[in-house]
């Protein structure tokens, strides 16, 4: 299903194919958490913008409407008028970040909803059955996300039990396959490395996950508190013992630095809220750096956000009005800005792809890097 | 400019040709009162939807972000990327309804600005140099708009200075298209005409100005407050006196039933903020009636809005997932509802022309009317 097009030291570029659709990697996949992208942005905005991957949340959707409703509408990506690849996150993070009064054992998680604090239990077999019903391209593995820091015999104890959970998950999810109303009897299972960062749990653990030979490994637990010195260095930990023949998922990150950085590690995949979140606050990427749309020197600028960018905000409307609508506090300033960071985002990865194509990521990752952290 | 091309008693089929393109009517004016409209839509949107002119606001832009900003952008045409007419309404409304500390005398008003407090002047020749920085096809008059009761010698003075005013804003709109800088130098003054609730009133403030051969002529000062009864009646007894070969914009009105109504009583312009209003609170049109998208019933239903409906909300997204997108809180559920109902209102002025057209507009009343004001 991966299949491996160019390699540039630890960079890789290659295509993997799911049940909707082949995804060319690297990748960034667009966050709709709740089977919508924030900023009033529509499937067919998507698709505008060049995503080639959705991101959705079990937790979420599991809690509304309801992942029954959804298969009942045929599925997340009937649901959602979105026919291209879809990922569906487990939970796990939302369970350990989001909901209140987390009960663990080996059996599940207790948790108390966030929206109406109903009582929900979640097993790794629930979490399985959940995502078959949604019917995403990808279900993640239903995992326990430790905290940075936390002490290392909790983090281990936490990691054999995150093991024994994804074995139950690789069951469940055949079975689910096996079911002849399976909503996407294409669906594909990825497994979740934890460890925090401690670099022999990680490596540890990488090797265990790394046997049951999964489609795909995410890199999960990182951008939760440690710093970027500490996420490169696991990464680079992880990498060498994660499977070359399969994708790499690093998961919640990150700034585009970030993202250069991960590529140039050899990871595949990522995502992030960070385009939408910082374009909603005004805060606006260009191929010279971060712009602040409050900026009282964007007032009278009849330039597009970065003239250089062929996304359907820049071809159309001025920093002026962009401006003028965030002052106004206009809705479409939210969702011009954000549909220019995520096309951002998107032709990011297109231009990492290409120079990967050319062998000239490296060369491209140097003249980037720091320009794309400016704020200017 | 205005062309009449049918009539059916006294509803009329006509064109008027503005410096930005013709304008079919009887039409409906979508409102983006800041340069935007609600709900996120953008002016591709507006496109998209059939809107065929967009109508912003003189005191809005005036306040924020200036008239003078505007005008060094090139006019609100090139600001808010729209280039098909543009009408603007001169805020007098405004003045009179949303700013504080109104001191009214002949030279004009001065009032306090709703978003800080700030002291500011408008005369009638303000308004129009204001209209005239904007550049819009259709520069409406500055009035007084009064409340609704008001004593009837209040409101007969009143008309008196409103028609002082009117003659006013002619002068200044004749100069203002003289300076061969003008933005839009085929900018069109309407008058409005006020009178309360008073036939007499109403008539003679009509027939004032009408004398003035203006390039057409608003209904002002209704929906604030009087029955529809009253209102349809003032409709009746204004019309006789205007002129027949000048296009009539009856102002904030209204709902579909208010504009069938409006049409058969010889209107030809209509506005309304209600279509995106209630579209943000879940109030959705169709050709049934009006459905409530937070009613638990829509939750499984894979149907669009309206079955009938060509919008691209409705050949895209099920009342299930618009369901989801209310109740989820997602800025998405907003524009697509708004998109939906704007599009209606088009449809419905595009039907309603229709039927002017085959001389079948009062039996398409007779079988509309009731049935768009049912809540299903």
């Amino acid at each position: 299903m991966f299949r491996l097009i160019a390699k540039e030291g630890r960079a890789r570029r290659g295509e993997f194919t799911t049940a909707h659709g082949v995804v060319q990697t690297p990748v960034f996949m667009n966050v709709g958490t709740q089977a919508a992208i924030k900023g009033a942005l529509s499937s067919e905005d998507l698709e505008r913008i060049g995503c080639q991957i959705e991101l959705s949340n079990t937790y979420h959707l599991h809690l509304r409407p309801g992942d029954m409703l959804i298969r009942a509408q045929g599925g997340l990506h009937k649901f959602m008028s979105w026919d291209r690849p879809i990922l569906t996150d487990s939970g796990g993070f939302q369970i350990f970040s989001l909901a209140g009064l987390r009960k663990i054992s080996e059996e599940g998680v207790t948790f108390s909803s966030h929206i109406d604090g109903r009582r929900i239990f979640m097993s790794p077999e629930d979490c399985m059955r959940i995502q078959a019903n949604l019917g995403s391209d990808i279900a993640m593995a239903f995992d326990e996300c430790v905290e940075i820091p936390s002490p290392r015999d909790y983090v281990e104890k936490s990691c054999d039990r995150t093991y024994r959970w994804l074995v139950r998950c690789r069951d469940e999810m055949r079975r689910q396959m096996e079911q002849p109303d399976a909503v996407n009897r294409g669906e594909l299972l990825f497994g979740i490395n934890q460890g925090a960062v401690f670099p022999e749990l990680r490596i540890r653990h990488m090797r265990q996950i790394a046997e049951l030979d999964l489609p795909g490994y995410a890199i999960g637990g990182l951008a939760v508190g440690e710093t970027v010195g500490e996420m490169y260095d696991i990464i680079e930990t992880v990498e060498e013992h994660m499977p070359a023949d399969k994708p790499r998922y690093l998961m919640g990150v990150g700034t585009p630095a970030n993202i250069l950085e991960g590529v140039a590690r050899g990871v595949d995949f990522f995502d992030c809220v960070m385009p939408a979140r910082n374009g909603r606050h005004g805060h606006l990427y260009t191929w010279s750096g971060v712009i602040n749309m409050n900026n009282e020197k964007h007032a009278g600028d009849s330039r597009p956000i970065d003239e250089t960018c062929a996304c359907p905000v820049c071809q159309r409307y001025s920093r002026a009005y962009l401006r003028h609508l965030f002052k106004a506090e206009e809705m479409l300033a939210l969702r011009l800005a954000v549909m220019h960071n995520l096309y951002f985002y998107n032709a990011l990865m297109q231009k990492i792809r290409d120079a990967l194509d050319c062998g000239e990521f490296h060369a491209f990752r140097a003249r980037h890097a720091e320009i794309l952290s400016n704020r200017i």
